[in-house]
């Protein structure tokens, strides 16, 4: 066990009692080595499990001590936590990137584009793909890796409010009040389905079919 | 270890071994015991995850000696896999009758009702929702969990594809060829929403944006 008074653990007390925005970090995301401690981990979890990994073995991945994984994170429960938040932050970093490139076009073309942007950021990051289905099962039984998911979809459906709200009026009526949420699972069942059956190019036909039926929609109106 | 000559035993090796549509079964499903057992199972499963269940808790739960529970299942995998299998046949059996339910209306009103009583089937079944999310989770590191995840996904999508063929010949445009890859990732991403959020109003809302996009769609042409 590290006991350096200084050692900046990210453990469950800390991320519980601040519940604000913007919580002051345990962590610093910023800290090359915690970046890559992180990052070995998420590659970790995602291939492994969660109970599965053990932090040696995500030390033994960048040629680091057990002890030192551990004083920056005090816990296994701490690390998964933090990695989830990295991971996603950093995929939502690039969901927003890609999305604003869609902000040259207008209406529903608009949205059109920010749903293939976000579907080529997730096609792009296999580890968080893997990492989301861990969190999912894993949030079943761990209340604050659910609390941590729950804000994380929140953030995403945000990004895909925003840019179905661009798409003008059409996209404002009270029978397409679902569309952040039915985008959003349609994204995490395309996931689970391409994991599952090895067929991207299933989950692709897919994701094209429900954009032509959000087309039709708003074309519609 | 249970060396009975006679032992039932479901093994990965007897799954294995026979790859055709109708395997012979190892286990069977009708003798009240090993339903008893697979029920007892897939509850425990679904509430504690595959690694943290053990054989002599399912026991516990039925008033059993883990001895008599491998009896029947060689290996906890073996258990496993056959839980999956039975939770899901029950389910679509239901799935089945519901959507004949729907086999009164006819065109887009039929598909409409034929995905209603979907989503109905699978809110009546927290069990097996719980279930598939655990199965996502562990079919990434079980091949066998695996093979027997997507041969039920087009199960399930076969049920889908029969009930949206009803809505007639605008159902059967190139357009819309990904719709039951779709509708079920639709289905698994908003369990996950409801798991994660504890939001089934949220997920309902989405659900019925889903099939007002594809009732104006299928209007449309």
């Amino acid at each position: 066990m590290n006991t350096a008074d200084n050692a900046p653990q990210a453990s469950m007390e800390s991320t519980d009692a601040s519940n604000t925005t913007t919580a002051p970090r345990a962590v610093d995301w910023e800290n090359p080595r915690v970046a890559a401690i992180l990052t070995a981990a998420a590659k970790c979890f995602s291939r492994s499990g969660f109970s599965a990994t053990t932090l040696a073995e995500i030390g033994k991945e960048l040629g680091l001590r057990k002890s030192i994984v551990h004083y920056y994170f005090a816990s296994k429960a701490a690390l998964i936590h933090e990695v989830q938040s990295f991971t996603y932050r950093k995929f939502l970093d690039r969901v927003r990137e890609a999305t604003a490139s869609a902000s040259e076009a207008t209406g529903p073309a608009r949205a059109r584009r920010a749903l293939e942007a976000l579907w080529e950021a997730l096609q792009a990051d296999q580890t968080a793909s893997g990492l989301n289905i861990e969190v999912w099962s894993a949030a079943r039984r761990d209340p604050e890796l659910k609390r941590r998911a729950a804000m994380l979809q929140q953030d995403q459906r945000q990004i895909i409010d925003e840019a179905i709200a661009s798409a003008g009026d059409v996209a404002r009526k009270p029978s397409l009040e679902g569309l952040p949420v039915l985008a959003q699972a349609v994204l995490n069942g395309l996931s689970i389905s391409e994991c599952i059956e090895d067929s991207p190019e299933q989950a692709k036909k897919a994701y094209e079919t429900f954009l032509h039926l959000l087309e039709q929609t708003l074309k519609a109106k």
